[in-house]
């Protein structure tokens, strides 16, 4: 996604291109090999590092050429280990079936990729923790239906924010990811054949590949689903919030409530100042349910020990929907520790809504026959402290 | 649903049509009244158990026209109310927003849905152990990508569907359900004003209705996604199931190795033997991916306190989502349930795929220097017994 | 959809539900009765006007159920027919299967909701028409990216509307509905074995049902996704207009610059005058790309003479995306009815944005070395009265 | 898409990537500046051919890395050029705004990928033609629901998918391409103060980039999206043949009915004959939808003059379908030209399934009073011949 004229920020996302995922299926190679050495299938002098370097812009292409002649880069990459390594050559890849290294390397970019997401989504969160800090008490108008409707504050807008923030990053948390081990058609045959025994290797090749053992799934796409549904869940926070930036950004009062520190020019505007980080984390919004979409319409499709199209269909669209929300992730980051709040205008605004948006106030207080509270807040105070120790919590964990 | 030539089955997804979603309503609105009476803040001979069962036809029609006005059911919903408890009427709905009402009934829904839906999967998962213990040793040609491949078992194909369908349970399972309640700006101010203490309603409001306590989720729309989420990969897990249903359905050559109990005739073709109900469970697999991106998307876009369109999108494809996993888990209950294995055909058919699909043995027999096995199924014993054991254990809970 | 209250407005599309399509499904026997007849094939005692009358919720519900046991709910309904009409029982549905009547019968439910589809824009086009008569010249603040930039008028933004609206008209315009006849297997083997003459019935057929004659397309799905595509634009066109009346309807500066004649009110915010059409016309935005996917999903996914699922799967999306689109259309057509423009609103907004909106005036100006011209207005002028010289032609076509 | 491991066969969608982007971003300048020159409002030096040939990588990167902090790339593509042409720099961009060059681009990218891809689908229409001249009276066995139904031939088949393709071919043929112009907020004020007569400079503009002219569609998307409606559609086309070829393929019998002529290996299972260009072809079908749907739901969100956030997801998306249906026109047309027809299998796979599939034709005979006629054909070779003859007729077609 480097230098994507198409997706701006896509440079937010390196490590999930050709070459990484070529990468990826290769360290699913060695920690197989070493599978096989380590249990005394292959001898020691097949032991080796495998190289990875090497896959430049010409080696890339051939193997994108060979995919589409064998129906995945397996085949091509693996003659390509066996030419390099040729006292391992007679023992790459035995046992294993191109799926195999396809999903495991799928896992691989997943598993570093939500790490990279979970570090964004807090970093998010601990500016809205600042921002709340400073500005928490600061009075909004809260509008409904587009309509101006009753005071809130600053503080339980953005602590709103922080908890669902908080949540996608539990949510990731939880998350599992399973190495893919079955053989040609899930029995694990080969590998039984060439002397590994049953229920041995897998606990090993995830181990050494820093994933969890499992049956295989080959037919069972709940593994990668369960992860997209969490990271597009991540990524319709960063979206829900883009989106909620842009209405405070509005000025069609003449000043916004909320501002970004480096709002995009125009080239012939030059007042304007626009909210291009927030636009552009709103945008994942329309793409990401649509990569999920495939990924579930894939999901659902099967037949026999592998099915010819929906298990191809996965790959593309799963590494962008990590790319798109990772890109988001990082803009949000980057909008949010820059975010400029002007309570001066939030109370302006307030003000000029008048006294209507206390007409509920007002109808409650009768109804309980008392005089209406000095303000209209409810539990704000409470709910936001809620919200800045659970953040506290959270954030102060190493993960 | 009921009754629905559209989407045959729909009977089986009763509890989600209009009513059952006015009831649901209802009961938030009674469940909100308590709070008001047990905290003291109306009297008690507002107390009463307010009358859901007079939704006729008529009383829904006008509802449903009232909601185009008002832009939810709740202001007709609770005029109804009142005027139906003139004892109650002056605190009915008092402190609450319509959001709060239409989120928790949405949340009532899934929740009732959510344990059909594990009951029926856990019907299938025992239909699947049953036919394992007496076909799972039966062999069976395994197919990738359409072509004769490997020797399996009918045991390793059983147990993948088992595992699916139990993973699918663990995640149903773990589900929260939280009531919403924010008041008509998320701050609760009303409630506040009206003499509730601060964080003192929600856990007695979520305890009454049997949800979780939480904040406010208004513009936060992943208590809703995170549902459908898992329930989405619900029915992915059935669609799939039948689509390997269907391929092991056909008779190419000759003879199903599976069949239905009662497959679907056909009024001029008197041999068809139709697969129709692992056809209407694969259906389902086209429409959740759909439904699922409605949410989502709709998910993402936020603004202000409240909307103007993404909440009022996510009610109808919410209950259609659940409604649809519904359904082709009950269709694939009968179906497994009913599911005639037939070993002879299975045996015949990988008779005639002849030696080749033993290729990968023998080369992998030369690797490793020895006579190959006398047979190839790999792991596929532990694999079965695996599975057999956690089903076990799984299915023996109660839930 | 009648009394729907998880989509208000439903009832906006009736003659879309089980009992309609049923209706439709014994116009399409009729028809093929009337060929059989007609040919010769059938004697003439055997022609008759099938009861379409009796089709009452307990014999929907009848109907339902088989469907489920037959794949489709075309053997039951042809039982039902033969047993109602003994002179023309052992003719009825002869040389049909069940897809032709089931697909015919869709087309014919599209028909009619194109017909009503088209009234409603039309309907829309003329109240713009009306309102850029009435306030076209009124000067507008136009926003980009949420921030003010620079003047226009009202007339231009509601010719955009005008336009968007023309062009779903004449896309719609533009639709056939093919009658589907293939017979079991798309040869018409059991017409001709009848006694039909290749070539002969299909124009008779058509012409019946008042739709286009053609080959079998029962693995074509392509005149499905045309219709479904230009519907699902009209609707793209229905919710974008909404969405920019919700921006219009927006008071944070005090005022709204649109707002609807009937707006929806709030029971504890008595100021609320919520934008409710616009809002529930919008919400359709989010939930027409996914029935539209998942008709796309199931086009693509073909096997065989007639695929196991996604044809099924087709069904319901296919009306309800009708019916959601005819929805937003009635609903947007009582909006722009309805819609009261508030140019004084409009000057104050445009004033209080002040000078900096011009400044790309004072540019141009200085780059084309003259003084800036007296208003900044381009081509509005132009473009509104292209707009509405079309809008007079195309609506005073008699269509 | 070039070398892309994720989406084999990506390099035949060449021309799509970030630098043709740029490029045709280019273009659309060069062509306003020639406008600009045309029409006196530039000087006659201004005139010179902006250079599109140094779009290295890194210039690229600079883009990209400039497009997410403008929101668009075109603020520093136009100061490079700028910087690269003095003479024309005072000239470059007067009087567009960046949604003009961005979306016109979008629209010659497309223009070109539709030429190209009516060219793949008529070479596919021609393999079919050519198919069918050499087999297309082979007996072939139709199953509907995965069961053996009733006889059938190849040619019939065929025709099916050579009907298919020219009409995704007709629709293709009907596209229009719009320029877009409308200045900052679409009234093409700048245009006019520049000197440019109101109507004046849309038509040379888009003549000189072989567009239509027409109205501002800022916010109207329509014009990407009935575009992308057809492409889609052509991509369901060629999915759902694939589709038809991987069921054909199956060779559960012994052998497959069609075969690829180069099907993949595998490199442990010698016997297998992968059908890989269907199986990837295919997979385009999972994808596509989803795709479609986020253009879609971008198209329903609008709001003001240009809307933050779903304009600018529909870049890439767009781009994406436009390479993913070539690179699936492009497999399906190799696919086609290499096609394998086994008649000997295909009679006998209806050798096999015996008097069973002629119980309709008995049925009928029966009805009609005569013996069973000597095949059960129907109308296969009327139907088979008008297909033939249209493609004969369409593709002598230049165009």
């Amino acid at each position: 996604m480097t230098a994507d004229l198409l997706w701006s920020g896509a440079h937010r996302a390196d490590g999930l291109g050709s070459a990484d995922f070529a990468r990826a299926m290769i360290a699913v190679e060695q920690a197989w090999l070493e599978v096989l050495v380590g249990s005394g299938v292959a001898p020691q002098q097949a032991r080796g590092r495998l190289d990875a370097t090497v896959l430049d812009e010409a080696a890339l292409a051939a193997l994108a050429a060979a995919t589409e002649t064998d129906g995945t880069p397996v085949p091509a990459l693996v003659d390509r280990l066996r030419r390099k390594h040729p006292d391992a050559a007679r023992w790459v890849h035995r046992g294993l079936t191109s799926q195999d290294v396809v999903d495991t390397a799928l896992i691989l970019l997943a598993r570093d990729a939500n790490s990279l997401l979970r570090q964004r989504l807090r970093a998010s969160a601990s500016a809205l923790v600042i921002s709340i800090e400073q500005h928490g008490q600061a009075p909004l108008l809260a509008r409904t239906l587009t309509q101006a409707a009753a005071p809130t504050t600053w503080g339980v807008r953005a602590s709103n924010w922080l908890d669902r923030i908080l949540d996608a990053v539990d949510d990731l948390d939880r998350l599992t990811f399973p190495v893919q081990y079955g053989g040609a058609v899930g029995t694990r045959a080969a590998g039984v054949e060439l002397g590994l025994p049953p229920g041995g290797p897998t606990p090993v090749f995830a181990e050494t590949l820093g994933l969890q053992a499992g049956r295989p799934w080959h037919t069972d796409r709940a593994p990668m689903t369960r992860i997209a549904d969490a990271v597009a869940r991540a990524g319709d926070a960063c979206a829900s919030i883009a989106g909620e930036v842009l209405s405070l950004a509005r000025n069609d009062a003449g000043q916004s409530e909320v501002s970004e520190s480096q709002p995009g020019g125009s080239s012939t505007m030059p007042h304007k100042r626009n909210p291009v980080l927030a636009t552009q984390v709103r945008r994942a919004g329309f793409v990401i349910p649509a990569l999920l979409a495939a990924l579930h319409a894939a999901a659902a499709d099967q037949s026999d020990e592998r099915p010819a199209g929906s298990w191809q269909a996965q790959w593309r669209p799963f590494v962008e929907l990590l790319q798109i929300v990772l890109v988001a992730a990082g803009q949000l980051e980057d909008l949010l520790a820059g975010l400029q709040v002007h309570p001066d205008v939030m109370a302006a605004n307030l003000q000029r809504a008048g006294q209507d948006v206390l007409a509920e106030q007002r109808s409650m207080a009768e109804l309980a026959g008392h005089e209406p509270a000095p303000d209209y807040l409810g539990e704000s105070e409470q709910l936001v402290a809620a919200s800045l120790q659970r953040a506290r919590r959270d954030l102060g964990k190493t993960r």
